[in-house]
């Protein structure tokens, strides 16, 4: 399991690799809400989203001996630009598989990073079968995205710093809500949180048609969900929490929450227009719960996670020129 | 004159009404500057630029009386809703004299922040009589852009917040950037910054052809130059540095460095692209310095003001579809 030693651990180890992005407000965000409202933009970290968190935390605690074979992950792309800064910083070789639609700008930072790509199609054939067998042909290092405790402790260190920061502020928070993939990041900030402050609620925050975790938590048990409909949301598309992610979120108390994709396309729009933010689609999620209401925030604390801003330009000039 | 204790004044005047923005560090951006750069997103106030700052600090000192008869100021956007938020704050009805060809974006948020706007032809009618003869009709007071010791003192917040943020992070700055249109913020900047820190230069950073600051202070004198050139820096475009302002720059031995309109545009994408933020033309004139080479940073410790982010969707995604 996961506590907060662990993700106290992964702090020390993270300390001037990662960022330790601040708590921004804004008078227009707080005013939508009626409260006071905490936005940890993880959009800053050096690959544009919270993912080296957790890779550098499980990169890091390799043997010398695991390391020299490399390390193998498969990602979306932002778990993917995680795990080949890590690698490139502890000088270990990572291969990455990657749908071969994943956003542009992901699939050229990773390579640019120095991970080797190796693409699939999505709708045929399996990642991580691909990366299975890679991994045992090398005997290469496995990195899932979210389904292990180094990787929840390192995605964990999230909460820590808004337990403390919030805390430095005179503005203890009272609910925390999360963009939700797998769980690897809402997992670990909620047993931070949890163990910081006295009274918190955590919430997951997922788009339509791929809200796993949503069902799950609220069902008790792991659940499935196909995933026809296409969504913008390349990070969140999970099919089910992790074994791991479901147990810590289920036993803790963590509830989730859903919003429409243009809920999420007017949350990016806001950012842009008032809070001078690029936040990609996943990376929006919590913060258009806010917007959409889904949650009451009156006279409330609330913090949002802004996971991520990798978002490719096209879609972003798209998205911002629709009218309200 | 405005001392530090002036600024000082201003900083507790301001206190729950701009925001102390925060030093952000961006990996991709300290390298290509090989040194240390601290960014100060001034995109991140309530008007998502500095200008709340020095319209406050003048607003509040009015007189009961004087406040009774409500506030003019001319103001390409920034100003205009610094002065239009300010007003709606203290109770003060406010006018403002801004160009026809304005950004939408600035108009708007004048006019929904309970500004009146008066527009005028920017290549043939004066804003400054405009604004004028409206003052002498209404005895309202007139609240310049930056050549008053409160818009000063109000701006310089800035330097002092960079100077304490700085320090607190055992990274005192050595070189201060600041975009500069009249000389505002330079000036009051100037002031906090030599007050606090030891060996600090501080330059100001302007588009190719409206460069006057960096001539008057090359020359020793306010130069004035003539501006048919367009320009997409709409909040850079002073005629010559204040009186105030200039004096100041002058005295403290402020430099100037001047920038191509390509290098913002290539600023802007980089601010999108690795640091995820939104920033206006004028805004990224000093980031743009730093990204062209315009300076020595190699092993320094650089500040760079970002000093706003309002920026019309259209324009903004024209650039970031630009091939670099």
């Amino acid at each position: 399991m996961v506590d907060l030693v662990d993700i106290e651990g992964a702090a020390g180890r993270l300390s001037g690799i990662a960022v330790e992005t601040p708590l921004l407000r804004n008078a227009e965000l707080d005013q939508s809400a009626g409260g006071r409202v905490l936005l940890k933009p993880e959009s800053f970290q050096p690959i544009g989203s919270f993912k080296i968190r957790g890779a550098y935390n499980l990169l890091s605690q390799l043997s010398a001996e695991a390391a020299r074979h490399g390390a193998v992950a498969w990602s979306s792309g932002n778990h993917a630009q995680g795990v080949a800064l890590a690698g490139k910083l502890l000088g270990i070789k990572t291969t990455i598989v990657m749908p071969e639609d994943a956003p542009q700008a992901k699939l050229n930072n990773t390579r640019r990073l120095g991970g080797e790509i190796i693409t699939y199609d999505r709708y045929t054939e399996d990642r991580e079968a691909i990366a299975r067998r890679i991994a045992a042909e090398r005997g290469a290092a496995i990195v899932p995205s979210y389904d292990h405790p180094h990787i929840i402790a390192g995605q964990g260190t999230v909460g820590l710093e808004i337990a403390k920061q919030s805390q430095a502020l005179g503005l203890p928070v009272e609910q925390v809500l999360i963009p939700c993939g797998g769980g690897g990041l809402t997992s670990g900030c909620t047993v931070a949180l949890k163990a910081c402050l006295e009274n918190v609620s955590v919430f997951t925050v997922e788009p339509e048609h791929y809200d796993d975790t949503a069902k799950s938590l609220e069902s008790g048990q792991r659940v499935s969900v196909s995933q026809t409909t296409p969504s913008i949301c390349d990070a969140l598309l999970a099919e089910s929490p992790g074994k791991l992610t479901f147990e810590i979120m289920h036993r803790l108390g963590v509830r989730g929450l859903v919003v429409t994709e243009e809920e999420i396309r007017n949350a990016i729009r806001f950012a842009f227009r008032h809070l001078k933010l690029v936040v990609e689609p996943g990376g929006a999620a919590a913060l258009a719960a806010i917007l959409a209401g889904k949650l009451d925030t009156k006279d409330k604390t609330t913090a949002v996670v802004l996971s991520g801003g990798n978002i490719d330009v096209e879609l972003f000039a798209e998205i911002q020129a629709e009218l309200t």
